[in-house]
């Protein structure tokens, strides 16, 4: 059983809400670091050519935040881009070259220049690409391939449809074909890659995913002689929302990954391959909390209540009915009366951060707790109902407390408009 | 059958892609008109205090655009608002008083004291919210109350939860309990409302929904002996996305309303009453569309067409599985050979506008067209991934094409950043 604890004490975080105000989303820079280094000791086996360690390609999709990518480089991390926006934002923060894996579908022109400006390793996701990318940006010397194991992929994927339904990777005849006709156009380094879940908490997904791949590894070398050195096994580790789930064991998907590479690639002499994942969910997910007060208790059919965030800075639960588990500041450990939906103020039926959840009875003014907001809830918000996105803080391993970015102004909202009455309104402020 | 004509010609559409490049949403000035003026001409026997005729109150929600809203302001219609931004979009344009409707939940004080200021009707959701409202604002001379029916309600709600799930308005028991209080305490005009539907297609929902508020207004009547002058039957008129359905025929939604009032206000004693409602898909739905380049064809497991514009531009298909009917410009009356599933390039795996539909084979290059996007579209949209939302054009009566929203940038997306290589970077272009 995991407990939901705090990364902080409820005296510090009062200080906070006092300082910046509510809401806000606060990132554990220790949090960070720690697991970005537990993750990068996980697979000291792992020795690619010229001695590469495994290592992680952040998913930038997860907190698309500068200041956070400084912290993952110093930690040796790269990042998992997917546009532009995330490989000009993997430039600002110096993680260039191979350090960036370019992981894009349905990819344009102008992004396939930048991810070879940048010197980054491309991962081609469709056969038609790879003429595509030569025409308009030229072929570099190592390229990865995403493969989609459509349905020689086994087991439960919950959060996505099964592989062959998605819009992503070579189907198998495909990806045999697009190896020899890189290496025929002069490409002379290869990887592969495959994301086929996420957000997994079966430690066996990624070693069948590992397999899966080696398995190919050893087929393309036999099939096409093309020789791949690097191996992509996605992202995907999950992280327990919910108190009573449990973390993926590591060390145990390790061993279990470390015996495959020996069985399918050691012993068939395909060694050395480096693997490396693209984890973003995983590193900083649980080191994120979405702080808001409440505004109002109100009895309707039900119970609810009401904060200041919106879905907007948290659409976990109003997509997908994901939980995110709630807490109440100074108040976790009080008897857990009624059944409350936390609702947000936007007109819209899902403008929801649980539903019937049991929780001590709230007063206005208290301090609610949203776990698990380090990953893929900023990043999803937008400004329906003209809800302006919240800032994001960052508690540094001193304890200081650093807003690295700020919260939306009416002025954000309305920056693409060129209207007079609107301008008129923002100037007489 | 409702045929998916363009409302504008294939040559200047093609016109417009070459003037703005592509994705944008485009508008027509000529519908949205049009619409205005048949739903404000469907209910001619409206007479309420004053001779106050029958009014839709737009919500802004849907479209927020001050464009949009200034055309809307010119036929008389009022805006629905339920946050500060879209209270500040009336006052940009030039709607306030009880043109405005200030419907929202879990409200702030500052939105209320904004309301107050610009002479905005208020509608109170909770029954906390009046004192709340009284302390923070003051209270106005009229007031409305949002009803919940709950289990009253009847029939089918296919958007919303059952009524009783969701966190809008006063139960029963406690309308009656509002209205009490809110007389006692001075307030001197009295308003109806409920909204318990969404993108309704069966014209006997919005029959049924008004004669469940004619009823509350003669028990309110009878057993409080307040007054109320004025009923909003909520929004809600649904429009069909899809080929094969039908219109609501507002002259049957007119005529029925209209016997119930005759039965349950006017033979009551009850009249004058001011019927309104709030639509806000059903005047600019069907005058948008999403028209956008195909930049890959895909054969995949299935066959994919990637798009340039993202789920960010239009993302209803995404969240609800909900058709949006696409067509290929110049195209229409091809045969459709194939399955395709089209797509963008978001890292997402519903980064979708529609799942296996059947389409013309189509040319990298070619014009494709997402009709009925001119509600909840460009509105819902965010940042994830990256992606920079699209522009919005005004298709002028005289046939001018205006830009009413540029598109973002990368710098509107850091604009909230302040982070030294992120601004290098910028600053490098």
């Amino acid at each position: 059983m995991v407990v939901k604890t705090l990364f902080t004490s409820a005296e510090k975080l009062d200080e906070i809400v006092q300082e910046f105000g509510t809401p806000f989303h606060l990132y554990d820079e220790r949090g960070i670091r720690e697991t970005a280094r537990r993750l990068h000791a996980a697979f000291p086996w792992v020795k690619g050519p010229d001695g590469k360690g495994f290592m992680n390609y952040f998913a930038v999709k997860a907190l698309p935040n500068p200041h956070i990518l400084d912290i993952l480089r110093e930690e040796g991390m790269g990042t998992d881009c997917s546009s532009d926006t995330e490989l000009l934002l993997s430039k600002a923060t110096n993680i260039t070259g191979e350090r960036i894996m370019f992981t894009s579908n349905n990819t344009p022109a102008e992004e396939f220049k930048l991810a070879r400006s940048l010197g980054a390793i491309i991962n081609i996701d469709d056969l038609m690409h790879l003429p595509f990318l030569e025409e308009h940006a030229g072929l570099p010397d190592i390229l990865c391939f995403r493969y989609n194991p459509g349905p020689l992929a086994e087991g439960d994927n919950t959060i996505f449809d099964p592989p062959e339904e998605t819009k992503y990777g070579h189907r198998h005849d495909q990806i045999l074909e697009a190896y020899q006709t890189a290496r025929d156009k002069g490409v002379r380094r290869f990887g592969l890659h495959t994301m086929i879940g996420s957000n997994k908490l079966n430690p066996n997904y990624f070693v069948r995913t590992a397999g899966l791949l080696f398995d190919l590894v050893g087929e393309v070398a036999e099939k096409t002689g093309v020789p791949i050195e690097l191996v992509n096994i996605g992202g995907g580790i999950g992280i327990p929302y919910q108190p009573d789930q449990e973390a993926v064991d590591l060390d145990y998907v390790s061993r279990s990954i470390q015996q495959a590479y020996e069985e399918k690639i050691k012993a068939r002499g395909l060694a050395p391959l480096q693997l490396v994942m693209e984890n973003g969910r995983y590193v900083t997910g649980p080191q994120g909390i979405l702080v808001t007060q409440v505004r109002h208790i109100m009895q309707k059919y039900k119970d609810f209540i009401g904060v200041d965030a919106s879905i907007e800075d948290m659409k976990r639960h109003a997509l997908y009915g994901a939980y995110h588990h709630i807490t109440i500041l100074g108040r976790e450990s009080e008897p857990q009366e009624k059944l409350y939906t936390v609702v947000d103020s936007l007109c819209e039926n899902n403008g929801r951060f649980a539903t019937d959840r049991p929780l001590p009875t709230p007063t206005r003014g208290d301090i609610l707790v949203v776990h698990d907001t380090g990953a893929h809830c900023y990043a999803m918000g937008g400004n329906y109902n003209g809800k302006r996105r919240s800032s994001e803080l960052l508690l540094r391993e001193n304890g200081d407390v650093t807003q690295i970015r700020k919260p939306e102004t009416i002025d954000h909202l309305f920056a693409t408009l060129h209207h007079a009455g609107v301008r008129c309104v923002l100037d007489s402020r």
